[in-house]
């Protein structure tokens, strides 16, 4: 049994505290990874103030995880102590129905593991990575290229998938025209990702305010949301917009903007319904999908994609005593653009 | 120019007269078409009603059209006089924008020219196929195969090419399990379709009035959704669920008895916008999606698929004297499953 230091929240309005959590004995294909940065994700913060349903307090947040294996159980074959491993949103899933054996864990149709507000299936409740250690089965570990540095790689495990997936599965690349709507940590990474896809990035940002970062990105252009005539000037323009953000939007807006067999797939979800007008998909086929992270070949997939293209995301690094501060500017969009815990100060 | 007979509305709650129209003379391209049946769309009802908007009346209605070639412009070349032909939803289009050049017209980015209801580009109003005649360019005109009596023919033309434009798009095939939502007109032609395409089809309706007919038409099976244990017993099954109810549903339960990469496709649309629950597309990486009729080329594809599986339409032909009748009918769900206006009656 490993005592791991971590941070914790006690309830919904409560500041981080200093907290000690027990990981479990490796079983046979268990990995110990030392952890040396945690990126912190929207999500940490919708669970950790109960925002997305009942949560079991003390929770430790935490699903981008980076760090070198510590140690290996007995019959672990992929890695070995030293290697540089990352985790992501879950650590586990059945294995074994049709998504499993596709490769496309996170939508195991028992429900994947996830690595924190879970129950694992030792019927313990799942801590993540606001903490030095986390001991996750070598098929939920991938491995980090030896270019990426550990403080970037961190946000790769979320906010990297979960916009590689979608880009990938519908085809970003030569010739396709893409949007991203919102430019937080999912946006930003979305606009690098696609652009080394060699496809043409658009922003659509709330205001003009990182158009600058939107273009050094990769993007050709950004459109302020806010202005009417952005709706008008790119009605029919694109073959996918990747959607990042979470708060309810115009939809049927944002759909007017699709071509012929355009999709829209949204990565976050408003706890409240949309309201999508049939018209605007039937007018030109369009699509209005969702995407979930990615599977774990695939994760490992988008980090030699990254480190093969040099992309990482802009990060600002914090100790563990700035996590409240973090979250207040997170939900202020006040983050160039994602904040990475520096585990060493814990 | 010639002078046909019609069946004419003057306004939303008035009666069909009789009436009659003028068809343009032959330009270099048209053809002059003797309809002999037109069939009876529930589309026909709510413009004739006023319900998609303001209406020129008088009105003929009519897009499902089967005749015979009576005379042709100088420069056809696809017909020749007693050609057995038909026309649909739309007569013409732009023919210049990426989506026409595609043979997509029915996606033209200028609109394509309706059947009625719609001016045609010498600025006069259309007039259906409720009418002893029609002139109809040759490139909007398709071949209706000798093996189709014209009288079955005439649903084709929207609600075959409704429904098989999205199954052949999202890949109706062997393996693949599809539902089809509602077994009115545009129903029972889908379910003919997927099955003749070798899909597995489910039928899903209120009740379990028409199962026979479900499973006559080619269904494995046929569920009562106002038993909310059709839902669980079904969920996560479908890879394709065509939607032909032009009533709001509860798009979430349908959506949850797609399966990973499923798609549920509305041909019909609700004035009203629908609510989605995103989580039910990220969940499971679904698409909402929506498809309008079909293109040319891909009509004729349809006709020609249709001759060849020996598929038609179930239709009740009815006098010009007995459109008020039916259209009552219809909108009571009485009917199996297609008027056909025998025009010779008008």
């Amino acid at each position: 049994m490993v005592i791991a230091k971590a941070r914790a929240v006690d309830g919904p309005d409560k500041p981080f505290r200093a907290a000690e959590i027990q990981r479990r004995d490796l079983d046979s294909h268990d990995v110990l990874i030392e952890i040396h940065y945690a990126g912190i994700c929207h999500s940490d913060i919708h669970t950790a103030h109960g925002e997305w349903g009942p949560v079991n307090y003390p929770l430790v947040p935490g699903h981008e995880i980076a760090g070198v294996v510590a140690a290996v159980g007995p019959e672990v074959t992929k890695y070995q102590i030293g290697d540089r491993v990352g985790v992501g949103c879950m650590v586990d899933s059945c294995g074994a129905c049709e998504n499993c054996q596709k490769g496309e864990e996170q939508y195991c149709l028992k429900g994947n593991i996830p690595t924190y507000a879970g129950v694992d299936k030792y019927g313990e409740p799942t801590q993540g990575g606001y903490s030095t250690h986390i001991v996750v089965t070598e098929g939920f570990v991938v491995r980090i290229p030896d270019s990426i540095p550990l403080d970037a790689a961190a946000p790769l495990l979320c906010a990297g998938i979960t916009t590689y997936s979608p880009l990938k599965h519908w085809n970003a690349g030569p010739g396709k025209k893409v949007a991203v709507v919102g430019m937080g940590g999912l946006g930003h990474m979305a606009v690098k990702i696609a652009h080394a896809m060699e496809a043409e990035v658009t922003v659509l940002s709330q205001s003009l305010s990182k158009k600058e970062d939107s273009l050094e990105f990769g993007a050709v252009n950004h459109y302020a949301t806010k202005d009417p005539a952005t709706f008008q000037q790119l009605a029919g323009y694109f073959d996918l917009i990747i959607n990042t953000v979470s708060a309810p939007i115009d939809l049927n807006a944002y759909l007017s903007l699709l071509t012929l067999d355009g999709t829209l797939v949204n990565v976050g979800a408003p706890p409240e319904p949309l309201a999508v007008n049939v018209f605007s998909l039937i007018g030109h086929r369009r699509s209005f999908a969702g995407s979930l992270i990615g599977g774990i070949r695939e994760t490992q997939e988008m980090l030699n994609f990254c480190a093969e293209h040099n992309i990482a995301p802009k990060i600002e690094v914090i100790s563990a005593d700035e996590i409240d501060e973090a979250y207040k500017r997170v939900l202020a969009s006040d983050v160039k653009y994602r904040f990475v815990i520096d585990i060493s100060t814990m």
